[in-house]
């Protein structure tokens, strides 16, 4: 961040009176522009014991595996974005159940929400971002090749969950950077 | 938004190829600059029965009353931001427990969460933020003062649930801006 988005003029990053962190401050029109956590909403979709994944066509981790997720739109709700996404990357009509679990990403400064789903018909499609969606048996999981350690969090505890007939809310906190 | 961060030249506000919404583009540099909707972090703190509200010394809504909550800052969890805020706000030092509410607050693009908490120590006090910081019985909470639809709803939910020994998770949706 190096100029004013409200007038153009160079930016001083320091801390305002009264914070405590440093903010980019625009001497110019007094705009503190803050930075903030981004929201990414997503599910796991299930449609008779199977979930449904989709092979990532974009970076980052092209070609990974991933339930569908992105980023949280101004306008919509949480359940709202992860329908979406789904609907997105996946041409998937889902019905978002229970929350399920809040990975903070603290590398890549997200906060990664993942809540159940069911997708009633097994109607599916690829998209500009995902190069092949399947239904997959939890058994046939391809955990090496999944995209993400949020996502790989957020599968493992869906399952767990489900052999045992429960609904929890997991969290969990990722430090470091993948090494890709 | 007006100009681009990166480069400061003014921006076309336009939906950029394969993207379904309009954004800020800079034509420029080629940066696209997306706007997502920010989390406020917030606490519920009790100690022996009562609830810790705080009388807002800034703006918006001067004067009226709320828990403990604020915007969530790079580089922390959401309960480590309910806890700081808890602590910069009224100098209280909370223990942060279950997840209690969510409330989207889509006129200021906003995504409101809420934890239960404990005062271990009734030890609190005023600060730039809070005119005036005290534990409230429940029977006497200045319901007409609540300074935020999002507040109310976690103290309600909190307070319905600690009646009949539950911690449920709770959604809501604020759609338009409060009347002042």
């Amino acid at each position: 961040m190096n100029f004013c988005s409200n007038c153009g003029s160079r930016l001083r990053f320091a801390i305002p009176p009264g914070d405590h962190l440093p903010r980019h401050i625009c001497d110019a029109c007094g705009t503190i522009h803050y930075r903030n956590p981004r929201i990414i909403a997503g599910c796991i979709p299930e449609h008779e014991g199977r979930i449904l994944l989709c092979r990532r066509a974009i970076e980052p981790r092209l070609g990974f595996w991933t339930p569908p997720a992105g980023f949280m739109e101004n306008g919509e709700t949480l359940q709202q974005a992860a329908a979406r996404e789904a609907l997105e990357e996946a041409q998937a009509e889902v019905r978002i159940g229970s929350l399920l679990a809040i990975v903070h990403v603290l590398p890549v400064e997200q906060v990664h929400i993942f809540f159940r789903a069911r997708l009633p018909q097994p109607l599916f499609g690829t998209s500009p971002e995902s190069s092949e969606v399947k239904l997959v048996d939890p058994a046939d999981i391809p955990w090496p090749e999944i995209a993400f350690r949020s996502t790989e969090f957020a599968l493992r505890r869906y399952l767990d969950d489900r052999a045992c007939g429960r609904e929890g809310l997991y969290f969990a906190e990722v430090e470091r950077r993948m090494a890709e």
